[in-house]
């Protein structure tokens, strides 16, 4: 038997106008902001206009420990959100937009797969609607006017060795990680160590995916931390007056883009903030849009559970104040065969025993959802070469959990794969079953904010770190930081922080390396291991591949 | 008297829906590719079919040696294209699109002035329709996989010392000008020195501004030499196999913006390379396009006539096989002044002997420019503190030049002030008496070109070059790159290389710093003095002030 690839199902796409989509939505024409006929920005001023509207139902697509399998976490997002329109419900989905740079190194492209793909995939993984060049912009145009502070005589005392702020580029390239710029002479500045990150790592990504508008913004800007003084007082992007042109060159990346999936339901693609160093969420505003605009939304995390459903409720439900009203949770019989112990290239043959054997990784992601007060239920998400034998397995499992898996075919049907998913996820979201409440409260001491995700949602048994980042941390709450939420940067491969240690590990240690005050997004980061922010390029790139065929088409991107 | 700003009067310009600006020029609606409502892509196919229609009438803007007074070629070109349309004729205007970096430095936006602009001016002087940023990636993909090469094993045997192909950013920031790169250890490369020059300098800038379609693209982009072997022979961006991969990333950069102007006029605004290193016109393509669309097409090239319409018509008319049916010289009293030795501060008293005395360096330029065989015209670009006797000075010297100079006050009041123009104009269009022929044949040994533009341009004695660089210069003529023609990068503000020597020298020398090959633009570039390819902030830089008003408008961007 034969598939065809995501590119010739997404070529095959019956598109409607973008137009015809907002309509559905309830947004006029005017509002809409088109670019091409199947993408467009929904405008400040209609968004704005919403206010006081009710909200829909919010639905959290998240997914066990990521294994080299793949689960198919966007794939089921849009399937979901085609199942429930399909029932007859009046759903949207919100997803992250694509990094450009990794689509040319090896990653394949983050629009979903087979037949639940959101269109039109080829600009979703280029250029898009420009976003992602707009916050390069902004964060680049703050790291000149730093140096050019310094040029002109560095009145704000800056000490050119603590310049926290670096370039980025969304593009992998291992040779700008360690730099060193202003050489040659006098009237290029002076020399020091910098780097770049990719675009998605940039702060000014995660400030986008958590304003609420365009005052949110700036402000959010403005309390970036720069740099600090020989005394160790911080220096802010405000400091340096960038805050108001980098609002002006986000003012278009701040307004959703809107465009379809391949049955044409509404699609929300917008920020795609890393999931490691920084929260790994859909933007609020998009997500906020959506609510009001339908009945149910269904988002998604960064990475498994532990990492991404954490961060979506603790980060960015506690700072948006909405509530999920139902969780799936989205695992592959073959990402169960990885967690217990297979090697990928021996993920074909029936296992059932090494199904039963990763599961447990499965039910931790289940309990620590269910810990968050909000009802789950399992997607798995039907792979063409799994047994029945090894589907009943996981289905048992999880009813010996106390919840429910469902079999899922939106990857090979589209939404008539999910429907039965969908209706149960209309039903929890439906039943008033949510008591979401986060992890931890505002004013628990920083510290113990880190220890408590680390024992309740990682099982570890300790934290450890050493005088210098408990001082830190103390520091910050003198500051008045003390209130943030905690960003986890570890390994999403693992609960632990060891990316081998699969399934359900307890009894490990969480040791934290280095943490990052990320002021403007309002965070502090907790960096357990190494965290790579500058991709490189694989020896043979999948770039070498991509090209314009004789009909005008991009081959090779996916 | 006061004057409203030019972002007041864009603000209150009545707009017209994209689409219909498209329908006057025969764009079906299908064939525009919308960015909101105000901006269109046209698509390539519709540019495909165009194949075979007659061209209309090809108008060059240029200007005399640009002084700090301003000269305002954008406005001209805006004005008479209004002008065209006012008395009846079928007109659109070609102008280059805005460098974002610049605009948060000093740079005022390159969409005209006063009643004579091209909207919306706030987003053609930020990320527009993309273009650039397409570039930015294009460019700075094909730098990370020479880095990429070497580091997975060097199979082409690069030379580190001699990579040519540095990196991009659409910013000033001069603290990029001069880095080093892959420092930090083994997982980051071969530590050597690098940089970045600004987005419009970028080679790839040059040849998207000259390709016809996206295949003569591809073959342009492969062509481009990005380092040499020990042994000096060159690689190729086809070596790296970044060729396709570029293509796909400009494929919408490639397609020609339309826009309008406050008098609903259609503009195509595409393309923007440095008018030093690179030939300064706007892309071929759009130029192109137009003439198939208009009767009368009207556009400008960088700086003055000396660099700017030599390019136009040695580099980009020779390679587009298109020709000037008549050209307008753009002047203004202040800058005749200025020429004459008056200072700035100093231009407002009526000071008819120094505009008399600064003639002469408009002489020269309807002199070159009658050389090549097109009709002239010169526009006096009328500013509020002009006199009669000053503009009447202007008129008489060009009259005794066997030209005409026509006063316009398109600034004023927009295409009205210019239907004096645009009828003179149109007269010498449509007469004929254009038999343009380039200053030199492509046969000439490169050297010679050099020279012929040197004496014959700038009425330069000699060209000084030293021994390695006629070597240079025979040894591309030997690899096949003879026939290229010049692209002469000197200052602006001089026929001399000198900047400090206005009016109209003689008897000067030019020396040769150093010449380049652009293998994938097509021309070789002839760099006499400082050619500064990424420019630093100012000590206020304009940024400081650029933010968006309670209005949600942007405010110091002008």
């Amino acid at each position: 038997m034969s598939y065809k690839s995501d590119i010739e199902i997404a070529r095959e796409a019956n598109k409607k106008p973008i137009q015809e989509i907002g309509a559905r939505l309830g947004i006029g024409a005017d509002h809409l902001l088109p670019y091409g006929h199947d993408k467009a920005k929904v405008s400040q001023d209609f968004i704005a206009g919403l206010n006081g509207h009710e909200n829909g139902k919010l639905i959290l697509v998240t997914a066990i420990n990521p294994t080299p399998a793949g689960e198919g976490k966007t794939t089921t997002t849009v399937g979901l959100g085609d199942g429930l329109n399909r029932i007859g419900k009046n759903a949207a989905i919100c997803i992250r937009e694509a990094s450009l740079g990794p689509c040319f190194g090896m990653k394949g492209g983050a629009a979903g797969g087979g037949y639940a793909q959101v269109v039109p995939m080829e600009e979703m993984n280029l250029h898009f609607t420009g976003d992602f060049h707009a916050i390069t912009s902004a964060h680049n145009l703050l790291s000149a006017m730093i140096d050019n502070h310094i040029y002109w005589g560095n009145e704000l005392e800056i000490d050119e060795r603590r310049i926290v702020w670096r370039r980025v580029m969304d593009m992998n390239d291992r040779a700008l990680r360690d730099i060193v710029v202003s050489l040659g002479g006098v009237a290029n500045g002076f020399p020091r160590q910098g780097g770049f990150d990719i675009t998605v790592a940039s702060e000014v990504m995660a400030i986008l995916c958590l304003a609420d508008d365009l005052d949110d913004l700036r402000k959010r800007l403005g309390d970036i931390i720069v740099a600090y003084r020989r005394d160790r007082t911080p220096i802010y992007a405000r400091d340096i007056k960038a805050d108001g042109a980098m609002t002006v060159l986000l003012k278009d990346a701040m307004q959703p883009n809107l465009v379809q999936t391949l049955e044409n339901n509404p699609a929300f693609v917008h920020g795609g903030p890393f999931a490691n160093i920084a929260h790994g969420c859909n933007s609020v505003i998009a997500t906020k849009t959506a609510l009001k605009l339908a009945d149910y939304v269904v988002t998604e995390a960064g990475f498994g559970a532990d990492l991404g459903a954490e961060k979506f409720f603790d980060i960015k439900c506690r700072k948006a104040g909405i509530a999920p009203d139902a969780v799936v949770i989205v695992a592959t019989v073959r990402a169960m065969k990885m967690n217990g112990g297979v090697a990928k290239a021996d993920l074909g043959p029936e296992n059932v025993e090494a199904v039963q054997k990763g599961c447990p990784n499965l039910g931790r992601h289940i309990a620590n959802v269910k810990g968050f007060g909000v009802p789950v239920v399992v997607a798995i998400n039907h792979f063409v070469t799994d047994t029945e034998a090894e589907i009943q397995a996981v289905k048992d499992y999880v009813a010996s959990q106390g919840s429910e898996a469902i079999l899922c075919r939106h990857w090979e049907k589209g939404g008539e794969g999910a429907e039965e998913l969908a209706t149960r996820v209309a039903e929890l979201a439906d039943g008033g079953w949510s008591h979401f409440a986060p992890l931890y409260p505002d004013d628990m001491p920083l510290f113990e904010k880190v220890e408590t995700i680390a024992k309740r949602i990682y099982h570890a048994d300790e934290v450890l770190a050493d005088k210098k980042i408990r001082d830190q941390l103390r520091e910050w709450e003198k500051a008045g930081y003390g209130h943030l939420p905690i960003c986890m940067a570890k390994t999403q491969y693992s609960f632990s922080t060891d990316p081998n240690l699969r399934g359900a590990p307890t009894g490990h240690s969480v040791p934290v390396r280095e943490v990052r005050l990320s002021a403007g997004a309002g965070f502090i980061v907790v960096i357990c291991g190494e965290i790579m922010t500058m991709p490189g390029l694989p020896r043979h790139p999948s770039a070498e591949a991509i090209m314009l065929n004789e009909a005008g088409e991009v081959e090779g991107l996916f």
